[in-house]
């Protein structure tokens, strides 16, 4: 009996075999199905149309998510990490995938709870974190986070002088438009939404300069924005070329 | 007979020699102009005026290309090639660069077929991809597919993260905005529409935040965009480093 | 008594120990502070709101930064550099950083001057640089200098010749679409705002060409942006990789 | 005689000896103020105000080129290259910079014709790329063209591939606009522009999918304006690593 129990959790907890990742690849499109209902959902025509049937799906889903999170805790029992450590069926319980599929399932467990069901949808988002246990995930995911670790300063230092570059182009921006666009240009914060999309180089077009000098410090604020992707492009180009 | 046969097919297949070259750049600005043509006639304007000789270098295009492709069949019974394998010229006839030729010249071959006119002008566009036969193009196009294969793990961690990112991010938005925007943030797939044009740094400004709360996710977003290019440029970069 | 203001002067100037790293990030919290208040009191709403606790912190925060800046310059006097060099303590309080922490104080020493309060607490911005002195961040800081110095003639001929295309791109468009668009392309330093809008790829859509020429050129102007950011970001990137 | 006119022209041709540096630093800020000059006076409202002033300037610059001119072409007999070819003089002065030059004098030289005076100031802006010449500046310039050179045949596919890219997308999106928005995806050649508009991540905003298949194309276009710029900057950011 501890031996099949063991190899059900061998199969939900490992990633390395063929059965375990048959599994995870299950699973991994059960979650994305719910993720895209809950997507699709909030549009009400096809609510309406499909609503019935992503009831349907949703309760099926649900049962399914329920059974394999009992599934694992009683299969827990069986395995060897159960014995080696004082609470150990708690701690797992506590650990944080073991939470996120607890949240999952929440409105099943304690139906009386008034919790929004979309919010319950969009959580379900969080599951598919599990996906970087896969070992063809993990390891290009531990290159990225070697790449980060190992320029963090470099990159911290970059966003935060683009932070102070940020406040001080919002703020002259701030002072030099308000006369001439005062319900656009309301405050500092309002003149912070045009510096972001400008540095950013996304440029709505919601908040634009109209003066002469409103629009110099918007040229320069843009040609700025080259630096604020070259600067990180770099840094983390070398990162890469580092690793090889 | 046999041999002037199949110097025609090595002209028309191989792209090495000075005389397979010539035969390309003419069949490649013949495909070109028509190409151009299948573009401007769309517009009404041009259409009107230029109909007449746009519909004369059609014919005159189409006649070449079915006489090209009846050429490259005929010629292929000279080649080595035929005689190695059982229904060569079926093989031939059923490979993909054939394959487009045929449809290219579709409408002549059927004529009874409703096939809209337009779509088989469109679909030349696919007999542009001849060029990457060339040897000048070929050998830089190779490396383009090392790269793109060596960094293929790391560049799709990157555009998950980045799909997980998307979803994240304009379901939060959805729920901030739509009470204050409810005929422009009508459902999820509604603001990941925002939630593409932002992180791609695009910023049509057809949708945008307008509460304080969606304008920090947004700027949020907007930020993250920088990630969004440096990655993949960092990646291929180093790619590109590595080859030399 | 010299010993412990030497202590005192050590822990504000020097930024390797313990206790020095406590006494600046204390600071840095309260500037940032202060730099958060100057920011959200432009929006007239919060001004109204929080206006009186506002000014409490104002008064509170200006009072701390007037005794730093005394016990500073009193402190100096027991350092080791005052007997080193003439006019030590003028040279001192006239060192860039003491100049900033003044103009800071300059309300609270000045109250006659009728200097817009709002553009002293913007000037507190600046003494935000304090914590490039940090040595976590000066070391980052330092390769930044580094990359931008090894590579400036590379950078600054990049900008050289974007802005010499800029110009060039600029009055074309504006002799292309000032009849089409007379009231929008009404000289070449309006067309210019559209020729840093695309060249940066932010295009906020306020100026757009509509003539065909108009479009061609402006076409082929935001190609070239792909250039602006792809030469800086390699030449970037290729100084961070040679620093390793 | 031969002397003084030689080491004229030495000065004047040659950018080595401070002298010489002297000279083309003041020309350049002559050119530099001549074209700032034309940019400006397009602005009606400034060449009210200061349309005298320019005209002075203007006619204080033309006297300037036309006597450098002179001065270099009379100079140029006492130079060693004078004797060296035949009809040296000609060659001289139908070299490209000459005729810049030569075209910049225009005016003065044939008033009678009624050349668009602003053309010919605009056509100034040729004369900077004297500045080229510049030995500080000539390193990096040939730094760029091995960039370019080195990696020519990679950045063409990459070009080639946008364009087929660009071709296919806009066709698409025609197809599957013109009948919600019939006034904007008017043709090809239309989407074209929005096709660009998309690729380079540039979004002015002027033409942007309505239906639910145009907003599916275009975030997949969008997405792949990441490769647009990820791709050259990779491209570059090997070739500058490889240059060091």
């Amino acid at each position: 009996m501890n031996g099949i129990l063991y190899t059900i959790y061998d199969v939900m907890e490992n990633t390395a075999g063929r059965r375990s990742r048959v599994f995870h690849v299950c699973i991994s499109v059960l979650i994305s199905v719910n993720i895209l209902l809950a997507i699709l959902e909030t549009d009400p025509a096809i609510l309406e149309q499909y609503g019935d049937l992503f009831a349907v799906i949703d309760s099926v889903s649900l049962a399914i998510f329920v059974g394999e999170y009992a599934t694992r805790l009683v299969a827990y029992r069986a395995s060897p990490d159960y014995s080696k450590r004082r609470f150990a069926l708690l701690r797992y319980a506590l650990s944080p995938m073991m939470l996120v599929d607890l949240a999952v399932i929440l409105p099943f467990l304690m139906p009386f709870l008034a919790v929004d069901a979309r919010v319950i949808r969009v959580l379900r988002l969080l599951r598919l974190f599990a996906v970087f246990k896969l070992a063809r995930v993990s390891e290009p995911l531990r290159t990225f986070g070697y790449v980060i670790r190992s320029k963090s300063t470099d990159l911290a230092l970059a966003f935060f002088i683009l932070f102070i570059v940020l406040m001080l182009a919002s703020s002259l921006m701030y002072y030099v438009e308000r006369e001439a666009q005062p319900e656009v240009f309301t405050s500092i914060p309002a003149a912070m939404w045009w510096g972001v999309v400008t540095l950013t180089t996304v440029g709505y077009g919601d908040v634009v300069p109209a003066t002469l000098m409103g629009r110099l410090i918007g040229a320069g604020v843009a040609v700025l924005g080259i630096a604020v992707f070259a600067i990180p492009a770099g840094i983390i180009a070398s990162a890469f070329t580092e690793i090889r």
